[in-house]
């Protein structure tokens, strides 16, 4: 028996131009192409309405050609959470990168300053130690970068709170050699998900008053505070309004998912869900009961599990490594072995991690194939 | 300004040999290889010892390397849980492949008969159209694949139940061109998790006792059961020893993670914790509170959240995307920015799929790094 191998085995694309929906493998990201640029114009528009630059978040979708189009649109640049992250972005031409995040530790330093070199870079810092570390790296590679301090503005994640912490770092950055202070990044997470209308404004104003005060605190010492930027999908309706924000980070947005759809959305600014997680019947075995081919290494479940999209009388009850179970409710007939189902998937950014490109379409006809080229890239 | 770019920047390995086990970039996924070689010889030992085949689930780490070693002590082979799944183990050389799932749809089946050209492949069917469709891709491509009939024994997931189909699967399988009936496939997921020894015993004897008696029904009927595969991580201590499994599928316990960990283990087979998510402190922002750089898409929660390990005090309390946010006890010194945690994952499986790559590490030293190849692969 031979133990040399001809196989010259490959997985194919997961669809061609011109196939139908029906015809993509599964388990596969899909996107519909009108929904999509829909996302793309309002949110811009909406940005440019109120004089505010928009930088989309690259962390939710990890994909160069999604950031060109935002880019073409009129987007200022791109945010990024990671350094890494940034690289499939500078290698498709984007040069204006904010890394939304504190940076530590050696590697990730003199990755940073290199890239530093080639591109228009802004990080985060909220300590001292981190900025004189930042600054060594970039004296290193001879690049220069601009410092954004962050303020906790209630999240309770990273930032700083104190304003002798606030005048300090902004001070330091100032001063040294490679660093130039840009102004405050002032994010919060969870008032996004506030499901109320009118409590999510309330507690949105809440977050842009402590970052206002933060600006005012810099402006009272002489200090020039360019930017602040901040805000996401939940948040921007009233950033972009608030006075206070520069710069929006806005990112799932473009593809909106089951947790932001869960808010209650009354004002102008709507988006429409333009991903899907196409997935398949692959077992019919009892009454009230389907297979789908996707479970939680095609979708993370942490803000609940996949709704089946246009299908009432589906749930999707339970997700194993690979396998989705779906209760079929009596009276609705259940689909047949192979049939595709549309998932809206509860939490974009994480789904966009599991996969290594997104089927792109446009009325049903595939159009493209787009490479998530960042997927993965989380150091 | 140019637009053209010099940008020939990559991202470097995580680790390089020699490395100390701090100076691994982070998040990375660290091997311990000594616990790991334990804990593949431990199980060859004891399937070995009953008599039972062992054919590790490669769906649990997705690397070749790991598989290499695992057919090196005695495996028989691998099983993958899609079909897409097994192509950089065949490319790896591995001959021996079961696909412990149903495969639904013309691309898969396809990819299947081209991959039982070149290798000894097995794969599930519960349904009588999916087996005429497979024996039409076999046919198309000069293959030949040994089919199992999956019963449901208890899971409640894929699989038949009914005595007539069982037959009817199997006769089936035996008289179709390019099919060849194996055997049997009884796998119950959820009797693993039973945290009680005394109950998960009862409950994995009822599941074996169900795959008896459809064996039985097949020999009544003279059709040979050459084979019933099934188990994992927390059954094989009572299925090996049933009498009933002639194949044990096993797949975390080369790792082990904080969900079989949380069972009660009592009886002869134990398994070591190899396999950790290190991760480093980018933000100690206020008391009672640091920042770690490992979230949602370094691990998955749907088992619970990291648990630190060896830091009594420190407690990982939330998973946002890409941080982690860990509550420091009163009392209990606050690990310093840029100092590096081991993480014991909820769940192997999926957090093998978030990774590139996994480090490999003896005695706290670097010794490798391993791809996980087939990380993805969903399809």
């Amino acid at each position: 028996m031979s133990t040399r191998l001809s196989n010259d085995l490959y997985l194919p694309e997961p669809a061609l131009p011109g196939q139908l929906l029906a015809q993509v493998d599964t388990p596969s990201l899909v996107l519909d192409l009108d929904v999509f640029e829909t996302n793309l114009s309002v949110m811009q528009q909406w940005a440019d309405r109120h004089g505010v630059a928009l930088r989309p978040h690259a962390k939710a979708h990890k994909c160069p050609e999604v950031a060109r189009r935002q880019m073409a649109l009129g987007a200022r640049g791109i945010c990024c959470q990671k350094v890494s992250e940034a690289l499939p972005f500078l290698q498709a031409g984007i040069r204006d990168i904010h890394i939304s995040n504190e940076v530590v530790g050696a590697a990730k330093l003199a990755l940073l300053a290199q890239i530093a070199v080639q591109a228009d870079v802004s990080v985060c810092v909220d300590y001292m130690h981190n900025l004189q570390a930042l600054a060594a790296a970039m004296a290193q590679a001879g690049a220069r970068i601009t410092v954004l301090v962050e303020v906790d503005v209630g999240q309770g994640r990273c930032g700083v709170v104190d304003d002798h912490d606030v005048l300090a770092l902004a001070r330091a950055a100032e001063a040294m050699q490679g660093l130039r202070f840009g102004g405050l990044q002032a994010y919060h997470g969870s008032v996004q998900h506030v499901r109320g209308h009118a409590e999510r404004a309330a507690r949105c104003a809440q977050a842009a008053a402590r970052a206002a005060g933060y600006a005012s605190l810099l402006r009272a010492h002489v200090i020039t505070c360019e930017r602040i930027t901040g805000g996401g999908t939940g948040s921007v309706e009233f950033d972009a309004a608030s006075g206070v924000y520069t710069e929006l980070q806005a990112g799932s947005y473009a593809f909106m998912d089951g947790d932001y759809g869960a808010n209650e959305w009354v004002g102008p600014l709507t988006f429409g869900t333009s991903l899907h997680l196409l997935s398949s019947v692959m077992s019919t075995p009892a009454a009230g009961r389907i297979i789908l081919d996707a479970g939680l290494k095609s979708a993370t479940i942490e803000s609940g599990l996949p709704r089946i999209e246009g299908r009432p009388g589906l749930l999707y009850a339970a997700a194993n490594d690979e396998h989705g179970i779906v209760r079929v409710d009596e009276g609705t007939a259940a689909p047949a072995l192979g049939e595709t189902l549309l998932l809206v998937l509860p939490h974009v950014d994480p789904a966009f991690n599991l996969h290594d490109n997104v089927v792109v379409l446009r009325e049903g006809v595939v159009v493209d194939v787009w490479p998530i080229a960042a997927r993965g890239l989380s150091r």
